[in-house]
Parts: structure tokens; C-alpha cells; sequence
């Protein structure tokens, strides 16, 4: 353990913390009012859903506090499943994780706060989403996150329409902070959310970006916090552009089969899903993103 | 590439190749066998399934012969879905790959020929099954296989007897060659089909063996034949006991939440899948172990 001087997100963690919980809310209260919202003939008989928030606490091995974190679920008329969780957990990595975290060779201890989001959806013509943003002080301090669409079928104008919605969304946020981010973190996604067992992607394209830090962690977190600000603004209004579509039996089948291609990602190559499972992670929230019904025919 | 001789098992590929396809031919008439079988009252309705065979390639770069295989394929009123696999392929490992193989360090070329069978049912009194064995050949030969039942309540009454009873007929073929082997095999079942991140087992036990080679490759093809035939006895046997019992809407629900572990398990940590998909196995060879309806509530 070398004696450093604390990375300057060491001063951010309240905030951080703070940001990332007020986020949820408003995620949350955006999804709900959509449930409510939802044309009368869509789904009918079927209640507007409401989030249910289940608290956990991260296990430590000597019983120490690790911090924890809040599942928010709810099963909807719109959202056929969608998880919002939010967590703040801290402790020390085991020496076999201490190399491949930044900054954690000096010093293993660690503090992580962040939000993660799924949305899998009851109408085949609404696209699934994903968005998570976090804060990670280690010896060193960064962000990371990203958001996208999964489409049923990306090559569709509406599809096309929805995903360049998102992304215009995400394009603003990182514009405003440095030009150079957004181009990077585009490409990023694209790369990252790839099946190379199948040579397809898995969604429509968004932003991912992981490590970030600017040189100046304030102006990282208002960052973050204009991506949230992004999806919070551009995600609502892509499920209400769709909501109202009727849709074919053959097409929820189709969904169906799609959502494989999501639980093969999330299983064999999410960093996240992965990294998660092996450190002792709680599995209800990590596993949150699994589509609520799937098909392999 | 060293001058050694072959090992004993080139001698034996076509016999094992025949070995095979003939116990495929076999469990493929027993379970169409089945399929007829289902009393009346249950699944009205709904045709007795029969096998489609798709037979596929195995691409190699260069273009060179590089062998394949034929999955069978049967979507019925016992067995929801029910896929056998037999491939015979041949190549040269890529450099990356050779240190994990045992005698490809030595020389990179191998022949593998093998079966592979999962069962997903209708009926969650029924339990899904898998089984495979294999012979490969690199500068050295072997054998592996295994097979298990993965039931609704591995604590139930009717589980246990199943489990028993597949495990009897395992034990029987095992000890007919190597009475030290069973104890070994078994434990090693319990072991593999496990789940880490939930501190679960997959299944109700079975038996799995890799790099099993007596010292006599003939004799070790006669007792994988024999494990070959303890499956094709066992199995129908079980499922017939079962098919023709009632079950609840809430069973049903319960099934298909059960096979999301068993997706977990094939995706997060089964050797043979992710090995499969990072070499650039047959996508639908490998993933036709995935149920066919799964639910992550």
C-alpha cells in the first residue's frame, strides 16, 4: 500500500451517490406515468405496473459493512419487465481481482456507486433498453457507462428512427462536455455489445465508455449526469412513440427469440454480468437484465 | 510436430463414428416411440412429434475438408424439444488453442467424433435429461461423456427415484469395466453441473468423465457403449413413468423459471459450450441444449 493522495472523486462520492439515487426516481416515476398512460385498447384488462424496491446488503467476508443497494422492478401493460438498480458498495478487492482494476495493485480498497437499467417490452414494435452509469475511487477515480436500444428488427425505419432519437440524445450530452467523447463512445458500443458466436450485434447502437476522467472529476460527474439526463429525456419518448402499435403473434415469437441473443450476450460476455457473478455479486440484481420470457425453438 | 506412433484410438475411429450414429438411430426411435405412446388424455391434440435431421459442414479457412455433423431434432407432445447431435470433425487446432488440448502441444491435429442429446419436456413431472460421449484423437486418445437429469424438485419423492434409477443403470455399465470408475464419475457430476453464483446444483446427479483412457482404447469404446446403452435403457423408461401424470399451470411456470439455471449454467460455465462457440463451433449444434420457453420473472 503506498501512501497517495486520494483521487478527487474521493470528495464526489455523496454526490455521486445522491445523483445516481434522484436518477432512479425519476426513471422510475417517468415509467409509471407511461404505464398509466398507455391507449385504453392496448392491453386490455391489464393494470398500470408499479415499482416494487427490494433493499439488499453486500455479504462481506469478516461481516464488516460493504454497502448495498435497491432493486426497483416492475412488470407493466408497457414494460413487460424493467429493472432500475441502484448501489453504493465499498471494501477491499481480493488479490486476484487487485490487477485488473485501475488503481487497485496500490491499494485495494475500493468504493463503486452507480445505477443500471434493463427494459424488456411487452409491444415487439417498442425497443428493449439498457443504461447504467457509475463511479468507481480506487488509488485512482473514473466513470463509466452507456446506454442502447435492442430493437426487434434493426434495420426498420422505425428502429432506425428510435435509435438515432437516442443517440442525437446521447450526442448533445457528451457535446457539451468534449466533442472528441461522443464519436469514441459511439464506436465503442458498437463494438462492445457484438455476438462474434453469431457475427451479429445486439442492438441498434448507443454510447459505452468505461475509465473515464477528464482530468477534472466535477466536470466528469455533470457529464454522467447530462447522459442520465439524455436517456431519462429520450427513452420515454421512444416507448410512447410505440406503445400505441398493435403487433402480431408472430412478431411477439419473434421477440421472443430475440431476447436469446440478449441472455447469450449478457451470459458469455458482459464484463459486468460476468465480473459480477465471479466477485460474489448479488445475483438478483445482476441477473435483473434477463428477459422475463424467452425462446429457443 | 514430433515422430510418434499414432495412439491406439485411430484405429478405431470408424468403429466409434458408427458406435455414434447407431446409439443416435436408437434413442431417435425410442423417443418417436414415446411420442406415440402418450396417453390420450393428455396434450389432446397435439401430434406426436416426429425428428427433422439438419445436416451442417464444419467451415474451415483454408477450405479444406474439416468434417461435420447431422442435429435431429424432434418438437413433440412429451418432448417440448429434444435435439441429438452426432458430429465427426477433423482439423488442426489454431496456436492458441493447442495448450489447452492434451497431445496438441505435440501436434496440432485432431478427429473428434461424438454424441450429444438434451431433452426439455412438457410435462415438469418429467425430468429434462443430457447426455454425450466422445472419443478424440491428438497425439494422444480418450474418451469423455456424461449424462444427467435436471428435475423440477430434485427433493422430491418420484426426483430421487428417477435419479436413482439412471444412476443405477450408469453404475451397472461402470462397473462392468472399472468398478473404481463410478465413484469417481458420479462425484465429478456433482461437481460440474454447478452453480456457483446461486450455491446450486443444476441437476439431481448423474455421471461426467473426461480424458478417461484405461490403457486399452478398445475396451474403453466398449464402456462407452455401455454407458451409451445404460442411457437408452434408463431414460425412456423414466420418462414413461412420468408422462402420463397431471400438472398445474403453477408446475409449468415453475419449469420454465427452473430452465433459466440451466441456461445460466450452459452459457456462464459449461466447457463444452464455451470452447464450442470460441472456436468457432456450429451455433445451432451447440445452443440446441437451450430450452425452448424459459422465464427470468
Amino acid at each position: 500500500m503506498t501512501n497517495t493522495a486520494p483521487p478527487p472523486h474521493a470528495a464526489l462520492q455523496q454526490a455521486a451517490r445522491a445523483w445516481f439515487e434522484a436518477l432512479r426516481d425519476a426513471l422510475c416515476t417517468a415509467f409509471e406515468t407511461i404505464e398509466d398512460d398507455l391507449p385504453g385498447e392496448r392491453q386490455a384488462g391489464r393494470p398500470a405496473g408499479r415499482f416494487v424496491r427490494s433493499p439488499w446488503q453486500r455479504p462481506t467476508e469478516d461481516g464488516a459493512p460493504g454497502g448495498g443497494g435497491v432493486i426497483s422492478l416492475l412488470k407493466g401493460r408497457v414494460f413487460e419487465k424493467v429493472g432500475v438498480n441502484v448501489s453504493t458498495v465499498f471494501g477491499s478487492f481480493s488479490p486476484e481481482f487487485r490487477r485488473q482494476i485501475p488503481g487497485a495493485a496500490e491499494d485495494p480498497r475500493f468504493w463503486a456507486s452507480g445505477i443500471s437499467l434493463v427494459a424488456h417490452m411487452c409491444n415487439p414494435h417498442v425497443p428493449a433498453a439498457h443504461f447504467n452509469t457509475r463511479m468507481l475511487v480506487t488509488s485512482r477515480g473514473w466513470f463509466g457507462g452507456g446506454g442502447d436500444l435492442t430493437p426487434l428488427r434493426p434495420d426498420s425505419e422505425a428502429a432506425i428512427e428510435d435509435a438515432a432519437d437516442l443517440q442525437a440524445a446521447f450526442r448533445a450530452a457528451c457535446d457539451r462536455h468534449d466533442p472528441a467523447c461522443h464519436p469514441r463512445y459511439r464506436e465503442w458500443c458498437d463494438r462492445y455489445f457484438y455476438l462474434p458466436h453469431r457475427g451479429e450485434a445486439r442492438g441498434a447502437g448507443g454510447i459505452f465508455f468505461d475509465e473515464h476522467f477528464s482530468g477534472d472529476a466535477a466536470a466528469d460527474l455533470a457529464f454522467v449526469q447530462d447522459v442520465g439526463r439524455a436517456f431519462l429525456d429520450a427513452f420515454p419518448r421512444i416507448v410512447r412513440r410505440r406503445m400505441g402499435e398493435a403487433w402480431t403473434p408472430e412478431e411477439r415469437e419473434a421477440l421472443l427469440i430475440k431476447r436469446g441473443r440478449y441472455v447469450e450476450f449478457n451470459l458469455l460476455y458482459d464484463r459486468g454480468t460476468l465480473f459480477g457473478l465471479k466477485t460474489g455479486g448479488n445475483v438478483d440484481a445482476i441477473l435483473m437484465s434477463m428477459p422475463p420470457e424467452v425462446r429457443w425453438p
